[in-house]
C-alpha cells in the first residue's frame, strides 16, 4: 500500500518507518524545506538512526495528494486545521489516520471533529484514530510496542490494524471509541505535565507520583463519561498505558516541561528552547473549559491550569492535586 | 494511641516512624535480636536514616501483647501463621492491621483468611488491609504518600485512617473492599517480578513496559472478579496505582528480582543474595494455581510462571505475554 505521511516530526518519520519495514511506500509531507531535505537525506534531526533508504520525502502537497489517499495526520495540533485546508480539495476518497493529540482549546473540538469540518463528506472514507504507550525514539529502534487503531467503522479499524501490525515490533489491537481515545491522548499529555510539576519537587516521589496518575485516570475516566465515550477505554493501552509512558518519562516532552514549570521556569522561556510543541499545556487549557462547559470537577487538571495560567505556586498546587480531605477512595 | 508492629523489616520501622510522627506510641517486634538491638540503637539495616529516639523493639511477644492490642502484621507473608501462633493466646479484643502482601501458594489464603483461622472470634476486633503505593524509602524520608485503608467494618477502616493519616505526608482513604486489595496487593508484585523480566531484554523498553501493566490490570480485575471483590479496586491506589510503583522502580526488590531472573539468574541465587523475602514469587504461584482452581486465563501470569518453573526462555516468555493473536482491545 502506498500511505502519505501528514508532517515530518519524530512521530510521523517513525511510523514511516513501520510502514517501509512492513513493506509499503510511503511518502512524507512537511512543509520546512530543510526537514524535507534531511529526511531525504537519511537523517532526521530528532534521531541519530540513518532512516531505511527508500524513505522520500516533500514540501509539495499536490506530491502528497497524487500518492496516495491514505493520509496519516501527525502535525502538532494547532497546525491540523491549516494542513487540511493546504490538502483540498481533493480529488479522490480518502482515509485519515491520526496520530496527533490533542483538543483544541478554543472551539473544543477533538480532531475527528477538525476532519469532518475540513474534509468534505464525499471525499471521507472514514477517520481512525492510532495511539497508545509509544516514544517514538524506542520504535524508531524497533522495540516492541502495543497501538490500538480506534474507528465507529470496525473494517477501517482492522485495515490499520494491518497496515501498521508486524510480527516483530508493532502489535495494533481495534476499538470503536474514537472519542475514548481522543479525550485519552489529549489528557495523558495534561497529566504528564502535571507528573512533571510533581516530580519536580523534592518532597514528592514516585508514590505521590503513581497516586497522581491513578487519581488522573479517574480523570481521564470523567471526561470520556462527559463527551460520551466508554469509560474502559481509559483503563486500556490508549488510557493508562499512555498515561504510564508519558508520564513517567523524560522521553516525554510535557513531562519534561512540568518538570521545568515546577522549578519556575516561564512558558516562554521552554517554548522557546524547546523544539517541539508540547500539547500537554493545550491540553490543560482545552479539558479544564470543558469541565466548565460541561459543569463537573478535574480538581488535578483544574490545579495545574491554576499553576501555569494564574500562577498558583507549586506547593499550593500539590497542597489543591494530593491534599484533599480524607473520603472514601 | 498504642500500636505493636510485628515485624522489624523495612516496611514495619517506617510504619512506626509514622506512627510516632503522629504522636502515638509504638513497639516493634521482631524475632532477631540483631534487628531488635538496631532499632533501639536507632538504625535499621535497610536505611540510613536515624530512626526516631522514642521507637522501641523487642523480641519478647508477650512484651508486645501487654503493650497495645492493635498490632500491625509486617512480616513476610510465609511467615504470618506461625507469627500468629505465637502472639496466641490472646486475652483481650484486638484489632489487626495487616500490610504484607501475598496470597498463601500452598492453600491459596488470603491474609485476612489466616487471620480468621489463626485468631479466635472473641479476640478479633477486625481486620484491616492497609495498601498503596509506598516505597519505604520515599515514606522513611517523610515524602507525600497516599494509602487505602480497606476493611468490612467501615468504623475501623476510618480508625486506621486516623491512625496513620496526618497533614504533612501521610493521607489514608478508606475502602470496604478487602479481598479486592488482597489481590491486588499480591498481583502487583507477580506483576512486577515479570516488568522486571520484561526490563531485563534489549527489545523491549518502557513502552512495552506499560502495554504489559495495562494487560496485567486485565488480569488483577479477572482475579478479583473470581474472588468476589470490587473490580474498582484494581483501578485506584491499591491497583494500579501501587503497580505502577513496584513495577518501574529499581526500588521494587520483585522488579530487580525479574531484571536477574530475564538475564538467566536463577532463583536459587537471588535467593541467597537477597536479604528480603520476594512476595512476587510465591503470589506468582498462588495467582497461577488460583486460575487453574477457577478455570480462568491469566497469561500473563502463566507465561510468567511458566518462566520461573519450567524453565521457559525469555524470549518466548516474552512472546507469550505481548505477541498474542492480533484482537480487539
Amino acid at each position: 500500500m502506498k500511505v502519505s505521511i501528514l508532517g515530518g516530526g519524530a512521530w510521523g518519520v517513525t511510523l514511516a518507518q513501520v510502514l517501509l519495514d512492513n513493506d509499503h511506500e510511503v511518502l512524507v509531507y512537511d512543509i520546512k524545506k530543510e526537514n524535507v531535505d534531511a529526511i531525504n537525506s537519511l537523517h532526521h534531526p530528532f534521531f541519530n538512526n540513518v532512516l531505511p533508504s527508500n524513505i522520500k520525502a516533500t514540501t509539495s502537497i499536490s506530491e502528497v495528494r497524487e500518492f496516495s489517499n491514505t493520509y496519516v495526520i501527525s502535525v502538532p495540533t494547532k497546525f491540523i486545521p491549516s494542513l487540511l485546508d493546504t490538502l483540498n480539495p481533493l480529488t479522490r476518497k480518502s482515509l485519515f489516520i491520526n496520530v496527533s493529540k490533542g483538543i483544541d482549546p478554543d472551539n473544543l473540538e477533538s480532531i475527528s471533529d477538525v476532519v469532518k469540518r475540513h474534509i468534505d463528506k464525499k471525499y471521507l472514507i472514514g477517520y481512525v484514530n492510532l495511539t497508545g504507550p509509544s516514544h517514538a525514539e524506542e520504535v524508531i529502534d524497533r522495540k516492541l510496542t502495543l497501538l490500538v487503531a480506534s474507528s465507529k467503522d470496525t473494517n477501517l479499524a482492522k485495515d490499520v490494524q494491518k497496515l501498521f501490525s508486524n510480527t516483530t515490533y508493532i502489535r495494533v489491537y481495534t476499538s470503536n471509541d474514537v472519542i475514548g481515545s481522543e479525550v485519552c491522548a489529549s489528557a495523558k499529555n495534561a497529566i504528564a505535565v502535571i507528573s512533571g510539576i510533581i516530580s519536580s519537587v523534592s518532597s514528592t516521589g514516585e508514590n505521590a507520583r503513581a497516586a497522581l496518575l491513578t487519581r488522573g485516570l479517574k480523570e481521564l475516566v470523567l471526561v470520556i463519561k462527559h463527551l460520551g465515550g466508554n469509560k474502559k477505554t481509559a483503563y486500556g493501552l490508549t488510557g493508562i498505558g499512555d498515561l504510564i509512558v508519558t508520564a513517567t518519562s523524560l522521553n516525554s516532552r510535557n513531562f519534561r516541561c512540568g518538570i521545568r514549570l515546577g522549578k519556575g521556569d516561564s512558558l516562554e522561556t521552554i517554548y522557546a528552547e524547546e523544539k517541539q510543541t508540547i500539547e500537554g499545556i493545550r491540553s490543560i487549557e482545552a479539558l479544564h473549559k470543558l469541565s466548565l462547559k460541561y459543569n463537573f470537577e478535574l480538581p488535578i487538571i483544574s490545579a495545574a491550569y491554576d499553576l501555569i495560567f494564574n500562577h498558583l505556586p507549586v506547593k499550593e498546587c500539590i497542597e489543591k492535586l494530593l491534599l484533599r480531605d480524607l473520603t472514601k477512595e
